[in-house]
């Protein structure tokens, strides 16, 4: 490995610590800041600060906040019997966009990954059982991702749920809208044919 | 355009024909050709001949088959009562290759795309009803992409069948198993949600 000036590489380590970013994107980043002038470096690190400061976790739906309930959370026209609990925040994210949904949240902030040490006890499942305890809601809709983390997370998820009377669901896989059949996978295929709909 | 022999300007000419080939590709392949030995050509030739002369249309399913019927509709062992409704063979190959339906097909060789002049004619639909009308089949699988065409084209599909009374189905749209909610568009999110399952 190569030796860099020390500021050089302290800021390569931090920036081999975002998802995504080795050796070389680190190191291309890096060179790319030690090239700007200082009003825009102090600009990144001052939004860096920023969200580091400002941002907290929702106490309701643990989704990254400025303000405690979040704006979801605390938005009155949002249906509250449906609970929708994903993944990760980009997955709200991705499932707000759609506009399909108009429930409240709850983000996990994981899988189930027991190799990677990841246990029940990590995802915030206390928190969930509160929530939905707490009783308005009629539905919840286990959105983890359609892989095997995602499936086991939301098994494990329905079974602490299960006891509180709440209607579980999950949603549909099948084909993605504008696939072409050539190309899917098999497994795919199948869940599409076994979910298939009356016309 | 630069100017080849002749002979090479005529297979670029036939090359050019097939999907996804345009000039360069064309090119590319006809050179590749040019400088291989006599004996490779030969047997390419005259694979492409065996096709020409060797394959049919299934006259009960229209894939491609070397004796009519075809394997798949002289197995006694398939579902009689099951029929998936395909755009291409390809389509076809894909379902087989995924295990999960034991029925009979049926190839409609396109969709309907009337801007390119492909209207319910080109469809083979009297091969199909007469194929329903015959008799055994009770369910039909509408397996045409879920896209604006395939759509469209089981919709049409569906109605010229409809008076037969047979059941009318379409494989589930949703998440491919693997996504990444994060990743997938707001449509394919919007009708995995629509169409949730109990967990």
């Amino acid at each position: 490995m190569k030796s860099y000036p020390g500021a050089l590489e302290a800021l390569m380590v931090q920036l081999r610590k975002l998802p995504g970013v080795g050796h070389k994107t680190a190191a291309r980043l890096a060179f790319h800041l030690v090239r700007r002038p200082a009003a825009e470096i102090e600009a990144l690190a001052a939004a860096i600060l920023e969200v580091g400061e400002r941002l907290v976790l929702c106490s309701s739906c643990q989704n990254p906040t400025e303000s405690d309930p979040c704006p979801l959370c605390s938005d009155p026209t949002r249906d509250r019997h449906k609970l929708c609990v994903v993944e990760f925040p980009a997955d709200l994210a991705s499932i707000e966009n759609s506009g399909a949904f108009k429930g409240r949240y709850f983000v996990l902030h994981g899988t189930l990954a027991p190799m990677q040490g990841v246990g029940p006890d990590d995802l915030r499942l206390e928190k969930l059982r509160q929530l939905v305890a707490d009783g308005e809601i009629e539905e919840v809709i286990l959105a983890t991702n359609p892989t095997v983390e995602g499936n086991a997370t939301a098994l494990l998820v329905g079974e602490h749920l299960r006891p509180l009377g709440v209607r579980l669901s999950r949603p549909a896989c099948g084909l993605p809208v504008g696939a072409d059949l050539e190309y899917m996978d098999p497994v795919t295929i199948s869940r599409s044919l076994a979910g298939r709909g009356s016309l």
